[in-house]
């Protein structure tokens, strides 16, 4: 018989595991033609290492949190899952607080290093970018 | 008498006390007048998002390092301290992948949004961004 708080649990990881396969899948996809005056180019994630890191970081937890479903609270290897829990969440952090510094760049630009915001655009690539920031909040809300 | 393992706890609190105080000092004091072609322009981190919440998420944590260093671990509120130490860890950790995020593109730009690197033009202000990234990871070492 299943108790409910473990019922709880599992299903707060089943949570927690669907958005940041959601956060891999919806940047990791991200990308879109614009044009710049004659410029043409393409945006995608792997051209800024802040979001390739968020993409990284979110496929290991991605893997983690599918592992971790299957190990039973009895198990002895339950008190790794809750330190890696806490290791695994400061990585999520980390790699959402860079991937927003950079897409705050991207959106409101910054006028003394002389970066013009680069989302007016490509309009769909940036709201890509904001859904999968998104799905990585919605993880850290049901991890912890 | 103290005990050797409290006296160790009070030495590393302290270390990263002084960590943070340098991290906002050096960020906060971090301004350089640079020019680039006919435009002559001053770098500073107010300008920056993400260096100011680096220097604000460290203030926080210098603040709460001092008066962390006079609650003895006898005291109820040492549970406290440590379920704070792991917020306030998690506050650094953020504050620092925002600002390396930012600085990275300050450093080898991104040439898919045609951000191009300033710190061939603003070198001692580089510099010192750099400086207080160490001393905020100088931090993590030590509060972990």
């Amino acid at each position: 018989m299943v108790k409910p708080k473990r019922l709880l649990s599992l299903l707060l990881r089943l949570i927690a595991f669907g958005a940041t396969l959601a956060a891999v899948i919806i940047m990791a996809t991200s990308h879109e033609k614009g044009s710049f005056f004659a410029l043409s180019y393409e945006a995608k994630y792997s051209d800024t290492p802040a979001f390739k890191y968020f993409v990284i970081a979110n496929a290991i937890v991605t893997v983690y949190g599918f592992l971790a479903l299957f190990i039973p609270s009895e198990s002895p290897l339950w008190r790794l899952v809750l330190a890696l829990d806490l290791v695994f969440t400061m990585l999520l952090i980390s790699s959402i607080s860079a991937a927003l510094a950079v897409a705050q760049v991207g959106k409101k630009g910054n006028s003394s290093a002389g970066w013009l915001p680069v989302c007016g655009q490509v309009t769909k690539y940036c709201n890509q970018v904001t859904g999968a920031l998104v799905a990585g909040y919605q993880v850290l809300g049901f991890s912890s």
